[in-house]
């Protein structure tokens, strides 16, 4: 079923030299620098339950769409806020996704399953009404096996390095058991401080508390909260985080006097910032990460440009992650001038830029990333993290910013098992970019066998210290 | 002279299963949900004059074309508003068309243009100064005959339905002619109030007037106003409409408290709203009308970001849709929110939405229509109805809203005998789309099949209940 | 190593074409009538001193490259504003240019180089660490030469006709020289008066007492200003100049009174006006630089969106120039509506507009190039300039304007000796984008070779007058 030359250009030429440079990279290790694992797969490595389990219910790239043409979340198991009835039939919702996998004709997702089934649980069918339940079975047995215990498929994708996303008064413990037991798979954790630097984060109040409960010692001004953030950066780096993650809805920033600061947070301790207020602190707090990340060496990732919750009541009943965080424009000229003036020549500092607005490509990131020394391109993020939306990230960012201002791939996933099929995609879609660039002459053959294994491998690691 | 695989990829593997699924849909009814046929031609059924009446006069993409390089509006016939002298001459209108055919070289215009020639005249040579006037007198000679008045052309296209685009106080008399007559042919209104909910329409103040006296009870309050739009809604519906359609400048919602409607309302009557407030009361009446197409279940269009009347001096001496409507920016996802968070989840409403920035297509409207049930994306609109424009929507679209999510094609033409062409051109991008994805193995070709009818014929009849 | 098929689809049918279509263009002379080559060189003729000299201290898109990658400017030999010690060992900063040159892969610098080295300097090998020091003596050696002297280069280039970019206050010297020698090669100066125009120009103040003195009256009021500015232009004018050039952060149009204009302009020379003040002036003057050209003739251009001088680190030691301009989203169709609706449908009056916002193309630069008469769309700029930016532009912009709303090709360089191949590039690309309209039957053979002769020469003279 997966062809072999799938996502090549037909074009003999092309296809034969785009094999070519896949082949080079095909069996390279994974790098897998940013993503949502729940490391606790890792640390107490249980068996995946069942398919669905596996597939839909933590899937919000799959459940999404079933939902936009008239699935109710209830029906695909999807837990509500206030414990109402949900189906609990997973064999049912399986048969479900059966029954509505032609929505994902043309999409990443249907790539990604079609790869999923067929290279990790040998499935030789489509899915559909008709193989809906002879496919439940076949996974069903395949997840009972020791071999696909969490471990053993991270050995076998063979998985370099994975690291996982953390809340900055997250106590690592599942990295703790991983590093302590006896198994030697890298895991590292991230340090995702957002609930702790926007006041309108959900979670601001408890998190703050627990922030000082953490580090001992209570968040009662500017001082010991920074002193804080420092302290739990330094066990993150400890514990093996080679980087920090940060997201917000626009990438401003801003450099504020410790006295404004001051004013700001206190503010925010008694909850009465106002929407703008928490934004400015925000984004004075960028450049303060940017300070620490100079200090301790950690990579800054910023993952900006989406509007969360888009569905009110969907968010009400559901929760976050649920399919609609919409992107809305975004401007990076001006908003990331402040933090760039002041760490953006420094060569201890690495920021990877992520972006939902592909206007954005040609336009800001790649002048950016082309003079900034700090800068790095995150690869194409979210919605286009797909076929056509990493050429077109490819295509339009190469010639102002070169590849060496990009910083790999990196699959953002919390479907582990799908961890092989996105990274696949992406070294085919690099290996057919440079192919073209080939087959016209911009580039030559053996400039593309070095570049093909630089945008696979090196790149990566040399972006994020690993 | 056109050839049978235009606008199919010159790839001979591409361009063979191309072939063979546009011929899957080639001969199918065409479905047109959303265009500007005067009814007055299929009820009335004349002979079109001439030419340059038929194809020159009233196409806004033509004359536009010729303007922009410095022939005078009145030089091709075009109404000024004062009755000044224009030329009256039309084969020298046509003469002038012909001796600057070369600046529509690859644009749709000249696409159409061709098919029209070749398909429903027969004409055998390309329009230039030379063939001009030979090519004026073979399409007169066929506008003489029977067979070339508008409802033989209506059956001649295998129009299975037509929808035209009606103002709120129209009184449809025309599709009432054509359904009290002995003809079959399927026309239906569309609901388009624009004059009614927008206090700057420069019809505002007649048509409210109109409005009254059409549903019987003058417009003095917000109740007799809804009221009144109600029962025009249930009165187009009785006459066949299964849809409404909206402009406005940007799509912002906004969801108003009676007593605010109402105290905008009576502002906008008495001709005291600012420009903000026009835009309020329009945001809200938005909303209101999705409202009432929960209730009478027809299906809401939205056509925002055009800047209408770019060119004053041109709309002075020749009033409205003379070619210099410019797009802008447009945002979608804050601004569609108010409207979407109330009714996206309904399954009873369906919104149609169309763009005129491309940049919008993967960072907003596929991640909204990827997930609101009611949401589906219209085909590329006016600038884009175009083979680049449509490929770009496709690829742009197609991997965040499946195709499955899409409305199908609708031409949106006033040109009747262009109808064809655009379906047939969307038809031929939209197989090569899809045989693309076939020779990149990103879908099987029994999928392809499959799809190809739905983008050129179910999706639109889904969409559109009709 | 230069392939000569580079740049032209791999498609065997499409490349035959591409070929053919090319040749019909290749060796036509180059007309350039906007671009930064200093006028100097050709008034002197001065043998160019060395390789570093010549290709690498004077390109920023050079040199901001090896910087993103921690090449400090020092290094390269930039000198600094302060006269602090940097790098004169010229084989050694072309070392570090030959030991990063993997950097440009892919990028419109690398295909310049290479293309440079090959057809002007004889080079048969590629740049690198191993070969560097060799290319540089190779180089070095006809550097040597009279025959690469910039006249002679010049006409080797087959250049007919090229413009400089001059400030308003500049004596045109070099081009009197130019003019007054026994050299036949035509070098025009373009009136650049940002200076003048823009009360935050870092040189207003020195520039308008300049402009003062050259004019032999005082700017002491609006009145006395605007004679200035008339005055210079015309003396522009007589010294062979067809065009001015303008640059702004946005493409504002305002049409203040002359009351108000006489306002600004007393607190622009007392050094008092707001930012936002200054913006409102160069606004106005736009539509009064408008105004004259429409008496005097001359070509506007307009070069907006770029957001200057972004590291300010950078900036104090270097100065402005130096890899750091970074665009901002740019909106066209409300800012440019005050100018164009006083002079955009005057036949004497012609606009060429430039754009580092892609995302304009579709959405409001061809619209507004398809409509009005006066305006005209210039060629990729900048970042654009490159083998998928001028794709992007064509396959967005034909559709709704043609190409024969466009200006054809310009340069925009101060790398005198990359001109053959910046215009190499462009024809390869425009014969490539026709060859596959024809391919895909868009447009016949015969169109495409009159189109490609069209878009390589005739365009681009008839819209600048040259």
């Amino acid at each position: 079923m997966l062809h072999p030359d799938r996502y090549f250009s037909p074009d003999p030429g092309i296809r034969k030299l785009a094999r070519a440079l896949y082949e080079e990279v095909a069996k390279l290790p994974l790098v897998c620098p940013h993503g949502h694992v729940d490391p606790q797969l890792l640390a107490d490595n249980p068996a995946f339950p069942d398919p669905t389990e596996l597939i839909i219910i933590p899937d919000h790239y799959v459940f999404r769409m079933l939902y936009s043409q008239g699935v109710q979340l209830e029906d695909l198991g999807i837990k509500r806020k206030d414990g109402g009835p949900v189906e609990t039939d997973h064999r049912k919702i399986w048969q479900t996704f059966g029954d509505h996998f032609h929505l994902f004709r043309g999409t990443p997702t249907n790539a990604w399953i079609r790869h999923e089934f067929e290279e990790v649980f040998e499935i030789q069918e489509r899915l559909s009404s008709k193989s809906a339940s002879r496919i439940y079975d076949q996974i069903q047995e395949k997840l009972n096996q020791p071999e696909f215990r969490p471990r053993a498929l991270f050995e076998n994708f063979k998985i370099e390095v994975l690291c996982t996303t953390d809340g900055a008064t997250d106590d690592l413990k599942w990295h703790k058991k991983i590093i302590d037991s006896d198994w030697n798979g890298r895991v590292c954790p991230t340090f995702r401080p957002d609930a702790v630097i926007n006041f309108d984060h959900p979670q601001w109040s408890t998190e703050i508390v627990k922030l000082g409960e953490i580090t001992g010692s209570e968040i009662k001004d500017y001082k010991t909260y920074i002193q804080a953030l420092e302290s739990r950066r330094a066990f993150f780096k400890e514990m093996g985080a080679t980087a920090t993650d940060h997201a917000a809805l626009t990438p401003l920033t801003l450099e504020l006097s410790e006295s404004q600061a001051e004013a700001l947070l206190q503010k925010g301790l008694k909850g009465e910032a106002t929407a703008e207020e928490a934004a400015q602190f925000t984004a004075h707090m960028f450049v303060e990460m940017a300070r620490m990340s100079v200090d301790d060496g950690l990579v800054m990732q910023l993952h900006v440009g989406s509007f969360r919750n888009h569905n009110q009541t969907l968010f009400d009943t559901f929760g976050p992650d649920t399919g609609h965080d919409i992107p809305i424009q975004t401007e990076y000229t001006q908003n990331l001038r402040a933090l760039l003036n002041k760490y953006g020549n420094d060569p201890r500092f690495t920021l990877v830029l992520f972006t939902l607005d592909e206007s954005t490509y040609s336009r800001e990131l790649a002048p950016l990333a082309g003079h900034y020394p700090a800068l790095r391109l995150g690869p194409p993020w979210w919605f286009h993290d797909s076929v056509e939306g990493m050429r077109r990230f490819r295509r339009q960012a190469t010639e102002t910013a070169g590849i060496y201002n990009t910083a790999g791939f990196n699959d953002d996933t919390r479907a582990f098992p799908s961890i092989p099929a996105r990274h696949d995609v992406c070294r085919r879609v690099d290996a057919g970019f440079l192919a073209e660039m080939v087959a016209e002459h911009v580039i030559d053959e053996d400039e593309a066998r070095e570049m093909i294994i630089d945008l696979s491998y090196n790149l990566v690691k040399q972006t994020y210290k690993l």
